[in-house]
This record gives structure tokens, C-alpha cells and sequence, in this order.
């Protein structure tokens, strides 16, 4: 299956950004949107399940309150993002780019445009993982604020739960680092999914290449194909990402702290050995084709010998056991009696210097 | 087919421009020229199907217009090119070029060059559309001046009627902002249009896919390269756009609002994803041509095995049935009683050493 | 054919440049040189047959002469060019490289090395033509002085007839500009000139095209290579054309006009169409020699399973009637009556076996 | 086999760095790990194996110490990790990436980071060895103070003894320079040990090409495929490596002397050379895997062409010879006297028309 | 032969550079090594073969000399090489290199490391020739002082010797310039060298190509491979000696004149050019491995087809021949007198109807 691609829900020449009396307009929420809201400082922690939207948003947060991280699953409800995109100030382009499936991993300073803007930094990413050998991605929208940050992802579940973990343990790194910090956090935790992905096929690279070599075979050929295609997917994730990365650690910016600026660097490691390991396995299936390729022709080579040697050594001779078969009456040979000897002499010189030829040219 | 390459009327060698005394040689209009032109404003729009250019022209536009865009659709009537080139002051070059076609997309800041001229940025951009499942493109010649765009198009049909239609609704953003937004729009819409035109080569290949893997015939392979073609020559016109776009986006011009170089971000961004797609696409699409070539040897393999299995058992079999088919007169095995089930005893073992050693040797 | 290369009539280690005492050892001219000269301003023009170039070379050129034109066709008489060099002091490396062919085009500044050359830019260029299906190229060196234009062809022909038309009428831009002009005139005629040559081959590929996806053949693959050739060579040639116009178009230089330099970005538009165009072209030819592999691989394996499945039908009953003509005595079957029949029925389901086993495997 | 990966003990997600209350989480050792100590001057040197490293660490010194080099081997034993982390200063994320195998090769200034840090350069490396003709690699950890160098190497057994004697010839240039020098040592021997690996793969290719070119078997295809692997594997060490040395050489840094940094240059030009050839040899085994797959295509041609030669020699003949030896009542050929030389001479016309046709065809 | 590497003499982790007491340790001269000195100015030049190098070295040179050339052949008796880095103040690290057999050809201003090394530029190159149809490539290392070159070769013979001819030659522009002007010339020499070689492997090619169009057999492919082969390291030779041409000419050494860096241009133009024909031949002998193989699989596909054409016909003929010819008792149509003509009649509408079918599917 070729990477699907849905587009935006407008179609070409619609309005940019999404306008406010366009809201209404988008599909509505076949899948239940759920936020939840998590504030902690170095000295607290508080997990909110939101259910109802309108009224967490009119409250403050806790004076306490370090960072607030509000995660949303799910794109369907419109209301939703509307409500959080009014009260965060969240920019019309930045809307439609986490509506828009698939963006391109990328980030964008957006405080500099309007100065009201809460959220500064917006970040697309993608969340890999593998359900039932299949390669499924996600896309992950990050806004991040002085002392806030919003979390969009497309469905539930995701690679998080041990940073929610470790904000629950008093005197963690996490607590005791600004919200830039949890942005950090969460795309480690994203890159770092990669790694075991890429164990798998690199496991699954070893088997083929051990089948290739000892005993190639039709499937072989559609798994190295399989295995190409979703490293190509890997990549056009892990391209883009390393940039959003290296953007992150190189440029700075009024809501990452230095702390977070040094971290990014690890991530930045990380995400180019991942390319590194990708383009590698891509020249390794690459090889593993030619190999195989190589494997079919010399086995069929193999198989065309044989058949040319018993052809070649048996067709002259059935000719002659048909001559011999034949019925003229006139057939002087017919009548000795050294005829029958004779013809198998006959025979066995033949297929023995036909032997001896075809070692001569190296086919045996 | 491959592409078509049109080329410019004259000869190589011939004068560079459009000189004043040329224009009545070039070949004048089989297919009608169509001009049309919208004045807007926040308040008010007006729209005017413009059947006498020199009447239209002679007249001053509405004071209340805030943004004047004129269509010409057809290329082939040098009188109204002329006509409006003198009242715009086009520069020369950036005339010839919208007649030469193709030309590669491209902008050109114009201004510098004398500094009346009214159109001070030039772009040719290429619309795609998909017809009948042939690929085409159409050249498109954008003019910006201070509150004037000019659009030229080779032929009728194009993808903006859903700008002509948010031109009509008050309030909406093109309508709030300047000449450059709309240009902005435009090319948003052309851009933006490549979506679905891939969203179909995807579907193309996933079928394609399917096909090399569960079923390789002769078809295929040439809608491989169709498919391949067609990339090509979406790849020739996305990595031009995306310098053009690249251009409006990051250079200052005078023309360009700082909304609209904002805005132009998004559509930089869109044409980024739609390359990196191509590309993904071409990857593919090659990585099953050679899936497609292993599929056809294996499926070769397999045929020729059965082949020399059922050859190279009974072939040697028919020479003994032959042997015993002769009509020697001295033939002592005719006469033993024995002979006939030893025959038949010596096809069986025969025939199972054979079985015996291919299966050693790995062919069943 | 491999692009020919003839090197420098000199031997590696000789003297660089070439030496007042080294003129009388070169080769003198089997082919004719023949030297024209052209004198313009906006009001007046001249064109002369120059025969006696010493008596030439000694008078001054007219005072009304805004721009004088020599253009020398032949290389082999070096007393001639010996006569120009010193005429307009060129500078010895230069003259080595107009004499080496073939050179690689490029573009020299050589008025800063000594004050007094009157030559001061240096440019190499390529000129294609097809004759007679082949494509040829010949080596063109331009020297531009202030007021004066230098050309050398390797041989008689060229692509700059309309240019000399252009010159002797009136009122044209190139008599109303100077000599930059002229040199950006002939360098346009040389590039443009690619354009028809390139549909030349873009028609070859349709062509082949339709050949390899309807009737693959023998002869294809030839020409298909031939047109792969034919495209490096091109290749070969425009990308330092590029950097030659690139500099033109970018650098500031004495002899060149602000307008000629405008114009220049014209050419460069071409040529970077042009590389865009051969480099199409090559992809196209190589995905048409993989089609056509897989064209001929899937012919072969058609062709394959037509005999397989007539021998492996064929030859087992082909075995069963040589037996029943072998001559043994005894022979149970031979007696029965109903042992024909049944032989017949025999042949029939085996047949019928064989052919849904074919079909079961997809073969059929 | 496809290069092993083996991950991070910790989960993606988990907390980044290594916090001290996790250290005891951490694996402990499985295989012993060794330190050993190193100290020298111009003057005197002391080699100790240090069995209590918390006793090792409370001592200063010797004050004539000018350099100290602490190597471990093996990285299971968290405690003594813990111990030198502490004693000084390695930042966290280093020590994490001391442990993260593998770890791209890379160089990292963290004396920036936190002012109290000793350890001020963090050079990660890999040291490739062939065991048993398989290529193994070991990562390095390299940690660089004033006077002070830290080796982690993953297990035991390097390429450093020959450094280990210099240090005790005394006037050696090692002696008499600084820590920086002893780490460029370090260095140069792991980069010039890729000496005699490459050489060793000259030689593979060397036979193999042989092999091609004289008689191409089945078993030349794997081994050309796994030299590619290996290769792949080598340059995903070089390139970074590269990148290492080149940041040595480049930068200035308070711990690297410039006589460090002139040497440096000398390790560039290697690892430069080892890239070089590295991708020689690549497209050396790429060529080679297509020389081979062409001598396999050319000799199954020639088994094809001998096969049906003989096959379409006899084909036609032993079908007429089949005909004579119809049992057929009235069957008028068989009774003349001439029937039986006559199928000979038929039989000699066809064979040797045959003969002259396959011949035209260039098939002989 | 794959390119053989020898390395150092030395171990990896040896001490870098040439320490003075290990000089003795070093292999001494199997080869016999030759020394000769040329002093030149414009007036006056001497030619010496030194016999005695220490007598040599003592002596001061004549003090008319303005450039002193010493060449050494042979690399093989340290001592000589200890006398003339002593004498010029060589720098270890350059005396190491110029050892190190193969060394990348690159260039290093030395003179800034130590301030009274007189020799401030190394450079190493190489020098290719055709010995038997073999390429042999020679490692050049040249030392530049301010009056002073040393050339270092591995063995006698050169080509250079046009040079010393025209050093002979009073008034040639080489005795009217500095020792930067030789070292200009000599490296001229070795560049222009390989022109003669790359039109030799044009040569090869161009028949090659005739070959595969015209006749493809066995042996083209190796000679296609052992092409590539050489042209990969032509290319290994010619990409760093461009890096040391453009250095040379790019940046102002005291001891390059700006004549010679106006000359070194000279150079640059011709070494580019010399890659591109390198690269413009890889991709021809790769497109001519492709056509090679399109064109056996063309040539075993027409085999193939005459095979089953006449397989497919006479198979089936042979089996009822077969039929007829068995001895059943009860056979019916034995005894009918049209059952013969019946049966060449069913023979022929086979076959022709098999032939129909076949040119139908365009197999004829």
C-alpha cells in the first residue's frame, strides 16, 4: 500500500487560514475528542480530564502552576480547537496546518507576526509506531507558550505515558524545567520511538538477506519490496524532522531556555544516526534485490544447464533410435547382426564426447 | 509521448523581445481571446466581460477600486498582448517570455529596470490538470503592479472560480487586503491544486502495487512508465515553483505586503511537501519496476523448472522406448519375456532418482 | 561514436602559451581561412571580405564605427591569428585555448593581467548543429573589446545569418547598442539553437516510445543508446555554457553595458530550460531502456510458457507412444482391443490434467 | 548479517541523561570491567591497574604528573561509571551517551556548558577490528581535561599498545607533549588500524574479480554482497569520524594545543583517504555484481544457443525418422528401393541448411 | 587487478612523523636512488648528476643560479632523504607523507608552522602513464622554497623532459621566471599527460561501442569492467588534484609569483575539463554495459523464439508420428488406405495454423 494521502477538507482555491464563519462548516467529531490538562511546578502536580471545555477554559489556572500541558485527541471537533485557538491566540495558518493531513514535520516561530500571540512556537511532528507489522504514523501539533503548552494528536494512545510518569515523581528533570523543557521531553520521547521500529526491520532485513543467500524464493522479493516502501516513508518523516530539530537547538528563541537549547543537541543525535540507519537499511534492501536477482539468475543458469545437457546428449540419440525404427524395406543396416552393438557403441561415444565438451566449455 | 516542446515563433537569431514592428507578423488568433477584469474593495466589487479592449482601456477604472485584476485567456491576439503591454509598460523580455511557451516557471522583479513601468513583478507559474487521464499544463503570466494584477492563460478553464467567488463575499480576506493577496491566492490555488492531481498517481501506484505483487502481466509495466513519465514532468514544474515562491517569500518587494509574504509561507510549505511526494513517488515507482522485473524472472524460474523436470525425466525415457522401437534383426532383448516390466521397471527408477536428485539439488 | 577528442597540437610539457618563435612550427591551414569584417553604427554599416589582412590591419577602422565585427572562419592559418593577436595584444594563454579544441566553455576576464590588451573578456562557446543526423559542435572563441568583437570559428557555417540580417536593418536594437550587445546577440543565436535541436530528440524519444510500449524491437536499443550519447554530449556542453552566461549575467565588467547584462538574464533563463530539458531527457531514456528490458524479459516469458506448456503436454505422450512401438515380443497390451482407445483416453486426461494445472499456477 | 543494533537500556521516554537515583537501575556487570591508570612526564611514568577505584580516586596525583590517562574497559560496572562521573564532573548526557551503543562518532565541547566541568572535550569514535573474518567495531568514549584523558572502550583489547610503549621510551614526542597530543595518538591509531582492513578488502575484490572474470559461480554473488554490507558499515564509521577529526583540526579549543591541532591535520588526510576509498571499492563491488550478472546473462546465452541448435537440428529429423516408422498399411515410400538413402540425404540438407541459416544469424 | 594499496612501512599507533633515531630502521634501497640538480637563470644553466650527496650539500650553490631543481628518483635510501630534509628543514609530518605510499595528492603551506623551514609549500601528485596497456600511477611529492624546488619520485622515468629541454632553451619564459614558474610546468606536464591516456580509453570505447552494436560477445563485458575499473581511478587521481590546482591558483602563497597563479589557471581549466571527460566516460561505459545487456537478452530472446517456433510445431507432429507407429493389434486407421495422405495433411494444417497463431502474436 502506497502512503495514503488525505488532503485538506477545502478544496484548492479556499480560503487560507480558517476563517471564523467557516468553523461551522468542517466535519464534525465521528471520533470523541477528549482533553485533558495536566499543571505541575516543582512542588505540585494536578491531572485534569476535561469534559466540559467552555468551563475549564473560563477558570485560571492554579497560581502554582508552572507549566500546564493540555493534550487533545482527536481533530474532529471543530468547537474545540475554535475555543482553544480563541483563547490561546492560536494563528489562522497554524489552524489549518494541524487540520491539514499530512504537513510536512516543521516549525514556525509565530510570536513575531502579531504580538498578542500566547503561543510563540509551533511545532508539526510525526509519531511512528507499528500495529499488527503494519508502519501507522500520526501527526502531532505542538504550541508552546511562555508557561504553556497544547498537544494535538490525530486519534488516542501515544508514546508519552512515561513522561507522564516521571511528572508525577517529585524532583524528576521534567518539574523542575520550564515548559520548554516538555516540549523537549515529548519530541525525545517521538524520535526515540524510531529506534525500535528500526530494530524491527532491521531484524527483519537479517532474515531476508539469510533466506536470500540460502534459499531465495518467490515472497522474498515483495518483503524487501514491503520493507523499502515503509523506510521511504521513514525518511520523509525523518528529513523534515531533523530540520525542525536543528531549528530547535540552533536558533534561539524567547520561550526556550538554554537548559532545553543544550538538551535539543541529544535529540539532534539521535535524529540524524536515525537517517543514517535508514539510508543505510535502504542500501542494504537495495544490495538484498540485486543479490536476489543474482540468486534467480544463476539458479535458473543452473537449471538451463541441466536441461541442455540431458537435451543435447539424448536428442541426437533419439533420432537415432528413430532411424532405426523406421520401416523401409530396403534397410541394408537392419540385417547384420553387429548393427544393435554397434549403435549403442555409437551411442555411449556420442554422449561421452558430447561430456567431455561441455566440460571443455566449463558447464559441468 | 514525451513532452511537447513548443517553441517561440521566431527563429533562432531573431531579434530578442517583442519589437514595435514585429508584433503584426506574429500568427494572430484561431482561438478566440477572451478578457475579462474584476475591481474590488471592501465595499464594492464589479465584474466585466471586456469585449472592446481600446474602450476598456481608455477608461480610468472606478475610484473606489482597491485591486483591479484583468484575465486574458488565449495568447494568440497580438493586438490586445500589444495593447495592453503599452498601457501597462510590460518590458519587452517579460512579454516574449509569456509567448514563449513553455517557459520555465519563474519571477522577475521588473521595477528596476525603468522605473515607470507599472508592472514591477513578473511570475509564469504552470496550471496542472488532469483530462481525460492525460496529464496537462497550462502557462500562466502574472503581472503585479501597485493595485493591478494582470493574468494571462493559454487557453478557457482555469482553477480560480472559487477566488472569483470569495471576491464576491463581503468580508472575506482577499477582499481585505491588497493586489499582492491576491496574487498570493492564486498561486495558493494553482499549488494547492497538485494535491488531488497526486492523490491520483497514489492511487495509480497502489494499484499498480497490487498488481506486480499478486499478479505481474505485460500491462503493467508501461503504466509504470506512464506513471514515471508523468512525474517527470510534474517534478519539472514543481522545483521551479518552488523557487519562485521561495523568492516572494523571502525577498522585500515593494508590491508584496508583509501579510502576503507571511501568507506566501504557507504555499512554500505546500510546494516543499508536494516535491518531497514526487520524489517519494518516483522512489516508488521505480522500486516496482525492479519488484515487477524480479516478479517476471521468478515466475520465468518457476516455468523453466517444470520445464526441465518434465524434460529431463523423459526425454531419456523416450530415447530407451525408442531404442526398443528398433527393427533390428539381431535384437536379443525383443525375445526375453522379462524385457517388457524390466522396461517399465527401469522408467520408474529412473525417473525417481531423477525426482530424487532435483529435490536434492532444491528445484521442487 | 564517442565524442572525439583532438588535443593540443603540442606535446604534454611544452611551453605554456604560445611563443613569438613557436607560430611558423604549427600546422598551416589545409582548410582556407576566410576573414569578414563588419563595421556598424546606429546610421551606417560595412561589410567587408577581408583577403589581404596585413594591408586590413594597418588602416583604421572608420570614425562613424560604434562596433566592429571580425569573425575569422579556420584555424589553420596561424600567421592570421598571429596577425590579430598582436593587433589587439591577446593574451598567449588565450590564443593556446582558441587553438586547443576542444576547449571547455567558459568565460575570462584578461583586461586586469595587463593594462594595455585592447581584448578584455574571453569567452568559449560551443555551437551545435545536426547534419545528417549526427550532432556536430564546433568551438567558438570570442574576444569583446570596448568598441570591438572578435570571432573565430573552427570552420565556415554558422547559426548568426539572422544577426548579420538584423545588423544591416535599421532602427534595430542591436545598431542602437553596443558591442556587449552584439556579443549577448551571438551567444542568444548559439543558445537558442539547442532548442530546435532538443525537439529533434524529444521527437526521437516519442518515437522510440512507441516502438518499445507496442513492438519492441532489436534496433531500439541501439538508438536509444546512440540518443543517451547524443545527451551527455549535450550535457557536456550546456552546463558550463551555464556558468559562462551566469557570469556574464552577474559579474560587473568595463566592456559590458548595464543593458546587455539585463539581457543576459534572458539567456540564462534558456540555458537553465535547456539543462532542465536534457537532463528530462536522459531520465526519460533510461526509463525507456528498463521498460524496454522488462518489455523483452516479459516477451521472453510469454514465449517461455507457450513451449513449456506444448512440451510439458508433448513430451510425456510422445514417451507412451514409443513405448507402445517398442518390438518386444511380449507384450501384454498390444493384444488387447480395447488397448488403443484407452490409449487415446489416456493421452486426453493427461492433457486435460496438465492444462488445469497450468491454469491453477496462473500460466494460462 | 545486518549490522546489529543494540538500543539504550532505558525506554524511549524515559528520562534523559542519567540522574543519580536511576544509576542503580542501570545492568551491572556481566564482564569484569578493568582500569587501569597511566600518568607521565618528559621525566618518569607510572602504569598502575587499579583494583579499588573509590582508594585510586581519594589520592591526588603524583604532583610530576603531566598527564594522566585512565583507561576502562568495559562499561557494565554502573558504580565505577558513577565514581569517575563524579570525581570529574562528566556531564549526564555524556555519560548517557558513553552508554547508548551504538553511538554515532562525535565531538562535543561541554566545558561551556557548566564552568566546574574538568572533563571539557567528549570525543565519541568507533575502533574497528576484523576476528575471524568478520568485521567488529567497539565504540570509544574519549573524555579530555587539561591534563587529563579518559578512555571507556566497550570491552577488552584495543590497538593502542604500540602507544602504551611510546609513552615508556622516553624522549618520545608523546612524552614531552601534552593531554591533547596523547588523544590525537589515540586517534591516529584507531583511524590507521582502517589500513589493514581495507587492504584486506582490496584483496577480497582482487579474487573476486578474478573469479568473476574467469568463471563466475554461485558462491561469488554472496560474497560480493556481504563486502557491501561491509563497506556500507565502514563508511557509516568514516563519515562521522570525518567530521570528528575535521572539528579537531578546525576549532580551537582551551584543551587542544596547536601543535595538537597541526597533527590533527595528518589524521584528516587519512580518514579522508579511508573514505575515498571506501567509496572506490563500493562502486568497484557495484561493478562487479554487474560484470557478474553480464557473465552469467552471456553464458546462459550460450547454453540457450548450443540447446537449440541441437534442438532445432533434430527436432525436424527425428520427426521424419518418427514418420518412417508409422505402421500405416499403404505407405508407398517404404517399398522403394531408394526411400532409405534418400531420408539421409534429407536428413544432411536440412542439418546443413540449418547450419547456414543459424550461421547468417550470427548464432555460430 | 583491484588498486593495490601499500601502506606505510610502519604499524598503525607508531609515532607520527619521521623521529630522528628511526630513520636507520627503515627499509633501505633495493632500487638504486638517483639524484640530479639543475641550476638555472636567464643567462646561465647547469645540469649535475650528484653522485655524492653529503660533498653536495655542503657546497653553496652558484650564485648566478636563480632556481635550483633537485630531483630525487627513488624513495628507497632513507639517508639521502634524511641529508635533504636536514639541509631544507622539511617538516616530519611532509617527510612521512612523501613515504606513505599511496598519499592522496593535496597541498600544504608549511611555512607558517616553523619559521625557518625554507621549503613553505608541499604538494603531492600524481603522475599516470601506459605501461603494457596497464595504468600505472607515480606519486610526485614537490617541495617550493623561495629559489628552490625538490621533486621526489618512486622510480626513474618521467615526463618531464620536455622541460628540461626548454630550461636548456635560452629566452623561453621558463628561465625568464621563478621557481614557481617550474613547479607551474611541472605540474603542467603531469596534467597534460592525461590527455593522451583519456583519448586512449576513448579509443577503447568507441570500438567497444562498435562491438556491442554490432556483434555483442563474450569478452566485451570484461573489457567494459576493466574500463570502469580505471576510469574509477583516474577519477580517484584527478578530484584531489583539482582541490591542489584550484588552492594553488586561489590562494597567494609568498612563494607562487602572480604570473604563476595567472598560469595555474591554465591548469585548473584543463583538469576540469579532464573530470568531466572522466565522468562523461563512466556514464558512457555504464550506459554501454546496459546496452550490452539489453542487447544478449534481445539475442537469447530471438533464440528463444526460434526454438519454440519450432518446438511448438514439431512436438506435436512427432507425438502423433509417435502414435502411429505403435503396435497395437487393434488399430483401425493402419489399415485405411487415405489414412497416410490424412496424415501429412493433419501435419500441415497444424503446422500452419501454428504459424498463424504465432505470427498473430507477433512472435515472426
Amino acid at each position: 500500500m502506497v502512503p495514503v494521502l488525505h488532503f485538506r477538507q477545502g478544496k484548492p482555491g479556499d480560503s487560507p487560514g480558517v476563517e471564523h464563519d467557516e468553523i461551522q462548516k468542517l466535519p464534525s467529531g465521528s471520533v470523541p475528542v477528549y482533553v485533558s490538562c495536566i499543571d505541575y511546578s516543582a512542588e505540585q502536580t494536578l491531572f485534569q480530564d476535561v469534559d466540559d471545555l467552555d468551563d475549564f477554559l473560563v477558570h485560571h489556572r492554579p497560581e502554582w502552576s508552572a507549566v500546564r500541558w493540555i493534550n487533545i485527541d482527536g481533530l474532529s471537533d471543530m468547537e474545540v480547537i475554535h475555543a482553544l485557538a480563541a483563547k490561546y491566540n492560536l494563528h489562522p495558518l497554524a489552524v489549518e496546518d494541524l487540520l491539514h493531513i499530512p504537513e510536512r514535520p516543521k516549525v514556525e516561530s509565530i510570536g513575531g507576526y502579531e504580538s498578542e500571540f500566547q503561543a510563540r512556537l509551533f511545532i508539526i511532528a510525526r509519531m511512528l509506531q507499528i500495529h499488527d507489522h503494519e508502519l501507522e504514523n500520526e501527526q502531532i501539533s505542538i504550541f508552546l507558550g511562555h508557561k504553556t503548552v497544547l498537544t494535538f494528536q490525530e486519534s488516542h494512545g501515544d508514546v508519552w505515558d512515561p513522561i507522564r510518569q516521571r511528572i508525577q515523581m517529585k524532583g524528576s528533570r521534567l518539574r523542575l524545567n520550564d515548559a520548554s523543557f516538555l516540549v523537549y521531553a515529548l519530541l525525545d520521547a517521538v524520535v526515540d520511538h524510531c529506534f525500535p521500529i528500526l530494530e524491527h526491520y532491521g531484524d527483519l532485513l537479517e532474515d531476508l538477506e539469510d533466506d536470500v543467500l540460502a534459499n531465495p524464493q518467490r515472497m522474498v522479493i515483495t518483503d524487501i519490496h514491503r520493507i523499502k516502501r515503509d523506510l521511504l516513508m521513514l525518511r520523509r518523516v525523518a528529513w523534515p524532522m531533523r530540520e525542525v530539530i536543528s531549528f530547535l537547538h540552533r536558533e534561539p528563541h524567547e520561550c526556550m531556555s538554554d537548559v532545553t537549547r543544550v538538551y535539543m543537541r541529544d535529540i539532534y543525535d539521535h535524529i540524524v544516526q536515525i537517517i543514517d540507519i535508514i539510508e543505510t537499511y535502504r542500501e542494504l534492501a537495495n544490495d538484498l534485490t540485486e543479490t536476489y536477482m543474482s540468486s534467480v539468475s544463476n539458479r535458473m543458469n543452473e537449471v538451463m544447464k541441466v536441461l541442455t545437457i540431458i537435451g543435447t546428449i539424448f536428442i541426437p540419440l533419439t533420432f537415432l533410435a528413430g532411424v532405426y525404427g523406421m520401416n523401409f524395406h530396403y534397410f541394408p543396416e537392419l540385417s547384420k547382426s553387429w548393427a544393435y552393438p554397434a549403435f549403442w557403441a555409437v551411442c555411449v561415444v556420442l554422449a561421452v564426447s558430447m561430456l567431455i565438451f561441455f566440460r571443455r566449455r566449463g558447464w559441468l
